[in-house]
């Protein structure tokens, strides 16, 4: 079991990283006996993991109960969030309710979400079950739902007060997700960490069979290196910025070819494919770089071709409505080296719609 | 032109109080002529107000666009937050959008919730147009909207950058309007300004004639204590809680007769009544004070009388919902004297039966 802090000049809260951690939860549970807890899962998740859980949360709180959301990016909704609410008024859970995240990236957003607005905020812990949430999104505070007309468009900065990664709920997971993840894992190494970015390249095989301690090791780096970020800038003023790397494509992507359709994680990749290229024409990153990366994500089994049937100029709109938009100015996260990246702004059209061409498939 | 500063924390923000200052708009308007401004406001406002403060407001802003959302407390929904987010990504409004809130508290509230969780949070300003949002609403940071179970319970605390309370705006209010915000101005009195309170008796005909000169000093008076209370306690763990005197009981009436039907502050002036009768029995709270707090609310045209269609017995599942109720124990707020009040947990349901059927008319 290891511990990693997240501090921030408010509250500081810790990343629990290990196997079989539900053993021990009485090491490391924020709440007393008495608090009241609801747990929010999905349909696939429930009969899976929700009676293991709810026998050893027994063991350090009283009272639990939970909602089981319909599974999917698509239910990320505002009409969720009002029925996770509806059901706490009416089950008349007050101010101390810690609401508990048990799934992936979608379950963690979205009870993020409801947390951060129920009543003014509650609590709530992230238990991330996908290797996507593991490594990112349960990290930081970043909660929200998505609009039809954009990803991500709704939400708070609304920090847990604990995260709980067990690598044992990796086991379930399905090859194309555990991939999916990869591509955030991958983000990290080409943005912030050249030597991780090595380690990936000798480790890929290892990690794609689920290796135990290979996997401790990725995941920590990766919770190390988020941590980091968030000590530094909770609310995405500067450097955290650098982690939407390939984000203003992917959201294009994942808007414009319908909510859960393409894997968050495939969207990154190619994302990250673009925003490559154009970094080549922006300030000369290399193409033995690109080379590189195209492959590292090949063998994570990513797609690693924009989609077919949407045109260059159809990710426009979806770009400018971008959250690092600025007086209509798009700014675009590229990498300068292999664990460097800056932000760039004023970044010609022309160059965008090129670089995305020349990630189609012939 | 006063100022007062509320300081937090994280940022502080002035609130400008006085006569005609849309004049003097570039003394202290904090934002660059370019950066984007979208204004709220309701179809009663528009017709009223809504070109003049564009008129004033495009002297220091270039780009300035507005929505007008129907007016009412029937409003102050999850749709309606809904309905202000796709106008916003329509449009292609980004971060760096300020939301003006012009009109009253639904709309100070409906306004500062939706910036709070447009993109993970942009600038609002708050430009208060009813005396109750004049000396409550606008200060403060609580957002939020309601759900048909319960009055305020969704939202977050999210600060405006800047207040600007204009008593011009109080000429065309209702008399009726009038009243309802001062019930909230004879809350501050009773729980934190025993001279205070001493002053709204005697200035109550001025007051209620709107002079112009009482009402600055009521105003000003006002937003000192609030600002005093939100500088110590931002998001209500301890002493901003006394300022929900009152509205554990308007909160009950308001969602059981309806949003809208009953104003909130004269669901206040009821819930105060209740809430000094329990005092009378938890701590000898003076039925002589009791008997001048009615007499003041009366001399307001507010309502003395908890509504004969709503039973004692009623009360309580609202009540129970209330955001003070901390393991199923009712919280509520009591004077201990006029000037002074106090948080009491565990009261008797009995106890507070009793008070509300001492409350209707006979
Ligand atoms: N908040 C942040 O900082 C942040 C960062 C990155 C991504 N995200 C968001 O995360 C979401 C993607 O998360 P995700 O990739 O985890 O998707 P997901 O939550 O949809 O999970 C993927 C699928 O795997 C299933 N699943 C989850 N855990 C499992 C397990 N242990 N065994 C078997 N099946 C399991 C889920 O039911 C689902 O069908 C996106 O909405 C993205 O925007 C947020
Ligand atoms: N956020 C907080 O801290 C806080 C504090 C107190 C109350 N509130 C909320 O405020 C709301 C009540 O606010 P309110 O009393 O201002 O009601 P309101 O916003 O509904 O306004 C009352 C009516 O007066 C009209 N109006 C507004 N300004 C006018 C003007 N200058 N001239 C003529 N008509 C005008 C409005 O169109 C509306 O019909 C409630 O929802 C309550 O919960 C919030
Ligand atoms: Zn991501
Ligand atoms: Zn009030």
């Amino acid at each position: 079991m290891e511990t990693i802090t997240v501090k921030l000049t408010k509250n500081s809260y810790p990343i629990i990283i290990g196997k079989g951690l539900f053993q021990y939860l009485k090491n490391f549970w924020p709440l007393k006996k008495g608090d009241k807890v609801m747990i929010i899962t999905n349909k696939t998740l429930a009969p899976i993991f929700l009676e293991k859980i709810i026998f050893f949360l027994k063991k350090v709180n009283e009272k639990i109960d939970y909602i089981i959301l319909p599974d999917g990016e698509k239910y990320k909704n505002l009409s969720t969030i009002n029925q996770i609410l509806t059901t706490l008024i009416q089950k008349n859970y007050g101010r101390d309710t810690t609401l508990i995240a048990l799934g992936g990236g979608v379950i963690g957003d979205i009870t993020g979400f409801a947390a951060s607005i129920y009543q003014r905020g509650i609590n709530f812990i992230q238990i991330p079950t996908t290797l996507l949430a593991q490594v990112d999104a349960s990290i930081g505070g970043k909660t929200g739902v998505n609009h039809d007309l954009g990803k991500n468009m709704i939400g708070s900065f609304h920090q847990p007060i604990l995260v709980i990664i067990d690598i044992n709920f990796l086991k379930l997971l399905s090859a194309r997700e555990l991939s999916s993840g990869m591509a955030e894992v991958i983000k990290y190494g080409i943005t912030f960490d050249q030597n991780f970015f090595l380690w990936i390249e000798k480790n890929i095989n290892k990690i794609m069979k689920i290796n135990k301690l290979t996997m401790v090791n990725l995941i920590r780096r990766c919770c190390e290196i988020k941590a980091k970020i968030v000590n530094q800038d909770e609310t995405e003023k500067n450097s955290r910025a650098l982690l939407n790397f390939g984000h203003t494509f992917a959201h294009a992507i994942e808007t414009h070819i319908g909510y859960g359709k393409c894997l968050h994680g495939e969207a990154v990749a190619i994302g990250m494919i673009i925003a490559s290229r154009i970094a080549k024409i922006m300030n000369n990153f290399c193409e033995s770089n690109i080379v590189r990366i195209i492959k590292l994500l090949q063998l994570t089994n990513l797609p690693i071709y924009a989609p077919k049937n949407m045109q260059s100029s159809t990710y426009i709109p979806y770009i400018m409505r971008d959250k690092k938009v600025i007086n209509e100015k798009l700014r675009l996260i590229l990498p300068t080296s292999i664990g460097h990246a800056k932000i760039y702004s004023d970044i010609d059209h022309s160059c965008i719609l090129n670089a995305i061409q020349n990630s189609q498939e012939l």
